[in-house]
């Protein structure tokens, strides 16, 4: 269930407390179907990081063999390893230490590759096909663009604002494209629940009580999730 | 007939003269088909500018009722719009002024959009399919990636090396996307060529004799063409 948060109330004129509520009034064609097999103590994170991903994954057309790097490890990188590796995808993280290798792994990816050592970046050089870029903040692009093959396209879904000056030889010399994408419409949000019930795809999700937001906030300032926290909205209640 | 330029001959160890000469030695499968109606005093540049612009516009869809915006109208800019038009698109230019409208509504453009002009950029938000970007300096692209519907494609053809910063807003808030295209392989040159028979689809090109190619450079780098050079080979001889 998704209800604004900090809107205002209709009738009342009282801030709206969206998800963080007992009970909410949704419009019927706002609610989404949650696949009986899916743990729903995971299953929040997918409306956001598993929608933002699988979307950008399902319009580039990746399918089994496609050839995926997922750049950043943290919530949104987590999920598009989990899905990339659903859709039959041969995944790659890239990382700037090997220190997220084994995560990595255990996700799913098949390949990790680390971007500060310059042989193992000449060697993947136009290596994928679809590059998810998941780093929150500026940076520069034109280490990540070469790694695409022809045709191949970087997706932006982290950063929203600037990036660093674009060199645009990678892109002429290759065809290649930078993207943008964010979040998904209600059908492909119901699409993407419906593939992660069929594959059995969730998020690594820790859950807290209401009372525990505070240090949970403090956590994940510290990087110290991994990698999403749910809330279980019955301790609303206690 | 192409051959390469400032080459190392492969029997006398000479420079190459490439087309500057009165016969060159091509590899068969290298030499294209002209269409016999295409007035080959013009047909030079098509193998330039002509495929640089047709290649993006037909691998990004382009077809009766398409989008499409080009900016920029110089040798590129104008066999983008000449192509795009013969595509059957609805074709916008934007200049920084109004001073190449006059030329844009010659060459078959429908619209001029003039880019400082704020009322008429927000009166043209999403509204292009394609956006083939001929500018060959360093620019902001974010100046034009609001312009381009959801799903839209820029595509850069001038510029070889740094654009500004790039805004991720645009992009992300509409799946939009910035790509780079250069000239075109063999088979899709030939395709170009025969589209360009079937369509009449011609450079405006002033051809020149090859005593007069220092004015004509001279000229070149005062933006005095309308749109390109041509030199008669015939005139090598004389």
């Amino acid at each position: 269930m998704v209800g604004t948060y900090a809107g205002k109330d209709r009738e009342t004129g009282e801030m709206t407390q969206g998800g963080y509520s007992k009970s909410v009034v949704v419009r019927e064609e706002f609610v989404l179907s949650i696949p009986e097999n899916l743990d729903l103590s995971r299953v929040a994170p997918l409306l956001c990081a598993g929608i933002t991903t699988y979307s950008p994954l399902h319009k580039w057309g990746v399918k089994k063999g496609s050839r995926v790097a997922v750049v950043g490890l943290g919530g949104l990188g987590h999920m598009a390893v989990k899905n990339a590796v659903a859709m039959g995808a041969i995944v790659t993280v890239v990382g700037r230490s090997e220190s997220k290798k084994e995560d990595a792994v255990k996700l799913g990816a098949q390949h990790y590759l680390v971007s500060t050592n310059d042989d193992e970046m000449k060697k993947s050089l136009s290596a994928f096909d679809v590059i998810i870029d998941t780093v929150p903040v500026k940076h520069d692009l034109s280490i990540y663009t070469p790694l695409l093959d022809i045709d191949g396209a970087l997706i932006i879904v982290g950063q929203v604002g600037p990036v660093d000056e674009l060199n645009t030889v990678p892109l002429l010399m290759g065809r290649r494209q930078v993207a943008g994408s964010l979040i998904g419409g209600i059908a492909e949000t119901q699409q993407m629940l419906d593939f992660c019930g069929e594959n059995n795809v969730l998020p690594e999700c820790e859950m807290i009580n209401i009372d525990e937001i505070n240090s949970a906030y403090e956590r994940m300032e510290k990087s110290d999730v991994r990698y999403r926290f749910g809330i279980d909205m019955e301790s609303l209640s206690a």
